[in-house]
């Protein structure tokens, strides 16, 4: 696994981990691969607190940070509208329709000092005016990457980081999202297929990676979607890739501060259990296919909104969902839903991050093996 | 490449091809391949005449035949309706929607002639008494494999098949399904993911095979789903298959009877140019987004029928679109589509199938090499 990526970052093996939770970042960086903390909706204050915490974890050992950097968004062409101003925009018809949810369901609603709790949170911060503040924090620390799950970095934004050392990665779904990032200075290229979980577009991974690895050469591609075991990633560097990205397998392991009721969904799902919904973040994300998605819909319903509106419109609903979910037989536990991809079938047992990792090499080595037989045998 | 499955069937590569057209099916046999007759739409006498072709052309080396097995469709619980009893139930509002799009695209009618013609084609066969003639001519003939390509062969076709000496194969869209197929005794497991051609579930291929694989060992598992060259194959031996099987890529060939602007379509289509619909089948099948398919996606349209009443419905407006594709701007050619997969991105040039054959072994072999260097440094 002595790839372009694995020397470009330093690790032992190419394998990067998307996680929201700074303990899986630490973990898989710590295994020999390499942790991405998402950040997008994080305060700049908690970011700050977590890559602390990550630097005194790791021992020097290199990671990255992840954020969305989308082109087209509500209040784009203003550089981003603040919270009230969003809210200004929010159709009466999608409140009414997410109010009638929750009474349906009877989720109890949030005290004052939650509802409160709920509009401090982050949020999407997918404008300049919101991320710009988390890059600031994230350079004030030694991170080794700093990623786009969600459209093109910004000039000044790839400058600054090449400046500073970083590597620049983003995520593509298509052919043309691929060159786009390579065009303008993106380092490593993340071909993401359909079946990830999250933000994710329509072609599936064992078509995208050869596509975009031919595309983009001699721009190293890391193989995204589907990928939670060793022989995934296998297939994956068969396919022409330098390494892999994942983050659906943390969601179910020791150190993920996955909510209880959402790892138990996990860990109980089939892979057929997704669905790609807009109606958490506003954008096509992959996650489990719950009562919540099946409302959205619905065909008399209004559909969701764009982003940053539709994460705005339900933030509220959500927080009140995740904290009713845990009581057995609640309409909540019915909604309750979180993104993940179709590997999902094959995460069934919650392990240590670490142990992935060392899974998903051992197993990748078997492989390996297996192939070296079969060129011994031909060439025999 | 020595694969159980290639032993089963007494070939040199695992690589089976899926085709409607008899010489794509003796050029990849008789290049060291396995070449699979999709006869769903075929009359017996036809069926009967391009078997003796194929008989005559692959010099004894093997073959199989390719049908269309549904538990479920309109009819079923009769052992199937004929013709006319089927007509009786198509709803005067999806006849109306027909009627209306060939008017807005202008597509020429039929003469009486052209109109008989379409309906005494075989339509889909997917009754028992549309595919029991069909079984009794290709079992007539020297086949080496029978598979259903849609739901599960009944008892008596496998201990039918088994008698003969023939295998029997499957497809499954899911694990569930492969379940099933393994146990009724089907003898190899085609594990399709969502980016295949055709009817196609909604797991993709990177995650369904080391599923299916993990569930039906020790029957052999075949991945189809986005594969079309030989990194792909490479990737699908990584997750455990015993071969592949695929369809798509040999309608570019230049053996293909594909009408030329369907031909032209494919050759330029991206990856993302695909959509599952089931506007042809009434089940849901991966083809070009065209017109047509954004037709039968309109939320103000009554949507499709199901199987075998939507192809009745539109098989002669489908006749009229094919008659008239080839005129440049007409709306017919706007209105054209055929089953394809997302491989269809990287389907750019047309070549011989059987050069197709020998390219993906080579690729794969590429692969395998670079593998067994890795373990050899690995190694050292």
């Amino acid at each position: 696994m002595k790839t372009a990526v694995a020397d470009m970052l330093g690790i032992e093996y190419p394998i990067l981990a998307f996680s929201h939770c700074r303990d899986v970042v630490a973990a898989v960086t710590n295994a020999g691969g390499f942790g991405v903390l998402g950040a997008v909706a994080h305060t700049p204050e908690q970011l700050e607190i977590d890559l602390t915490w990550i630097d005194e974890h790791v021992g020097g050992k290199p990671y990255g940070v992840d954020l969305l950097l989308p082109q087209k968004y509500e209040g784009a062409d203003q550089g981003g509208l603040d919270r009230d101003a969003l809210r200004q925009l929010l159709p009466a018809e999608q409140q009414a329709f997410v109010d009638d949810i929750m009474a349906r369901y009877q989720v109890p609603q949030l005290d004052d000092e939650q509802r409160e709790a709920v509009s401090r949170l982050g949020g999407m911060n997918v404008s300049p005016k919101g991320y710009e503040p988390l890059l600031d924090v994230a350079f004030d620390h030694p991170i080794k990457l700093i990623a786009s799950a969600l459209g093109p970095p910004p000039a000044a934004l790839i400058e600054r980081a090449h400046a500073a050392g970083v590597v620049v990665a983003a995520l593509a779904g298509t052919k043309e999202h691929a060159l786009r990032h390579q065009e303008i200075g993106v380092d490593i290229i993340v071909a993401q297929g359909t079946e990830g979980g999250g933000h994710t577009g329509e072609v599936a991974t064992m078509v995208l990676v050869p596509e975009v690895v031919d595309a983009v050469a001699p721009t190293p591609v890391l193989a995204a979607g589907g990928i939670g075991n060793g022989r995934q990633v296998a297939a994956a560097m068969a396919l022409g890739a330098q390494g892999i990205w994942c983050g659906s397998v943390w969601l179910t392991t020791e150190e993920a501060e996955t909510q209880p009721v959402i790892k138990e969904k996990y860990l109980a799902a089939r892979s057929k259990d997704t669905v790609r919904s807009r109606s958490i973040t506003g954008k096509p994300a992959r996650m489990l296919k719950t009562k919540w998605t099946e409302e959205w819909e619905r065909p008399d319903g209004p559909g969701p909104l764009g982003m940053p509106l539709q994460p705005l419109l339900v933030s509220e609903a959500q927080a009140r969902i995740n904290r009713a979910a845990n009581t057995p037989g609640s309409g909540a536990q019915e909604l309750a839903t979180y993104f993940v991809g179709q590997v999902v079938g094959q995460m069934n047992v919650s392990k240590k991050a670490g142990q992935v990792v060392l899974d998903m090499v051992e197993e990748y080595a078997d492989v390996v093996l297996r192939f070296a037989e079969e060129a011994a045998e031909t060439s025999a």
